[in-house]
């Protein structure tokens, strides 16, 4: 079952205690799509300028990712400038350049409007809305956001919460949307805006499943070597929604829980280098490998 | 089987977002006893003032607690002042007045030296070296820390670590004492002065193992409410060694994990309410049922 994604594309200039990386891949829908095309088909929804190259959306093509629905626009991609501290646990923003985000309106292939798995990557929830209006009958809508649009674009976003499933969101962002510094209370505030199910991103520390009252606790996998956090979270979506459209199970404890375990495990992948270095390297025996890995360190 | 545990007794007075307790009973040897005797007999070895509340020790006594190795002493008993800011990941101490931990020389009991199971708490390295050298022929010695012994007694801690079998120590402390800031790295580094096994406590995100290579993660419990995480981890070594006392089995990776287990279960109890209040309206039903809590928040 294929999922519409809407979010960034971009070019990334990084730098961690660990490397840079200068004007590379990224952007919200790109690492979601990277990570979720090896569940299922994907069909993305974004915005790129004149200097995109080719050859990468030739590549989403050859990996299960429909690239219709992203527009080209005349100037350039939209560039992001970061940097993270010894600790990685958050990105400071050195320079944002929307370049053709600015203009961008989603206009969705028809081919794409009956799909019934949705996920509203981090972009503007103005954007996001106007995916879902056009969407037929979505059965499962998830979406991600950031600081700024808590700060920016709250009214939006709550408009945006009133209409999906499952929101996704770090643990910073849940305190600062809710007001509440425990993530259980937090995920209760935000549950009351209209997800029936939060998912809270922790980063090293895993994630937290807010399942109407139901909690599930997950440690991320235990790495010796992260060399880049950027899109972390949006691979984190990609193997989660991936295995959810992949079983087309219900919503129960059981898949969630699973879908979180996949996404975990597609998020540690990405975290070992920069841009799509390593999800490139990937099929899925590796993916497998991990899980069980993971299931290993997590096992009493 | 009974522990053998050395560590301070205290008066503290604390202050967190949700309350304050002044001149309330802690202490590191305290904190573990108590929780630690759900499990097993306890022999404590610690020292107090003229001014320590002889009922206390009563209470210990009915909980199997033996307090024949504390210590009195002319003059006041330790007493530690300090605050948590809102996310209560770390105490900021505002004051310590040693008193008599100042003149404290353990002296263990004929009766303590054959236990096999010691656990050196908190407390001046040269004072556990003192315990240990005490014991006959201990068969699992267990050692905790703080940031103050790894900046100012570094050496005496370090020859500690050649005479001890696992290391309990907070995330900061075990960066702070390898230098290294991936938890794993971390690891390797002082299994290498000693230790054959390292526990890194990780407060609310729960801790993690290293067994001579092989990982394994366990999240905290998920609580709603938190009052004070004075005690946090004195408790979770409490459950921990507790079980692996009372099981007596040896320490392989199963017998580890579930003792962890319980000492994050222990660890949980102990930040709902300041002091011993939580801990002291606990029975063997209420840990069990929160040990299948755990367990039901972290199955996939």
């Amino acid at each position: 079952m294929s999922i519409v994604v809407v979010g960034t594309t971009a070019f990334d200039s990084v730098q961690t205690p660990y490397g840079a990386a200068e004007k590379v891949l990224g952007g919200s829908a790109n690492y979601f799509s990277m990570a979720a095309s090896f569940f299922t088909p994907i069909k993305m929804v974004s915005v790129i300028g004149e200097d995109f190259p080719q050859d990468h959306l030739e590549y989403l093509n050859n990996r299960n990712v429909c690239t219709k629905g992203i527009a080209k626009l005349l100037g350039k991609t939209f560039h992001w400038k970061g940097q993270y501290e010894r600790d990685l646990s958050e990105a400071e923003t050195l320079e944002t350049h929307l370049n053709v985000l600015e203009q961008f309106k989603p206009a969705l292939p028809h081919e794409y409007r009956k799909c019934e798995y949705v996920f509203l990557a981090n972009i503007d929830p103005d954007l996001q809305q106007q995916v879902l209006e056009q969407m037929e009958s979505p059965k499962v809508v998830a979406c991600d956001t950031m600081n700024f649009w808590i700060s920016l674009k709250r009214e939006s976003l709550i408009q945006t919460l009133k209409r999906i499933d499952i929101f996704l969101l770090n643990e910073a962002e849940a305190r600062q949307l809710s007001g509440e510094s425990n993530l259980i209370r937090a995920a209760k505030k935000i549950h009351a805006c209209g997800p029936r199910i939060i998912i809270i991103k922790r980063g090293e520390h895993g994630a937290l499943l807010y399942n109407e009252g139901r909690i599930f606790v997950l440690s991320a996998f235990p790495l010796e070597t992260v060399q880049d956090p950027t899109g972390a979270g949006d691979t984190f979506a990609g193997g989660f929604m991936g295995y959810l459209a992949k079983s087309q199970n219900e919503l129960d404890d059981t898949t969630l829980r699973k879908a979180i375990v996949y996404g975990t495990v597609m998020a540690s992948f990405n975290v070992e280098d920069f841009s799509f270095n390593r999800l490139k390297t990937l099929d899925w025996g590796l993916i497998e490998q991990r899980y069980r890995s993971l299931l290993n360190a997590l096992s009493f």
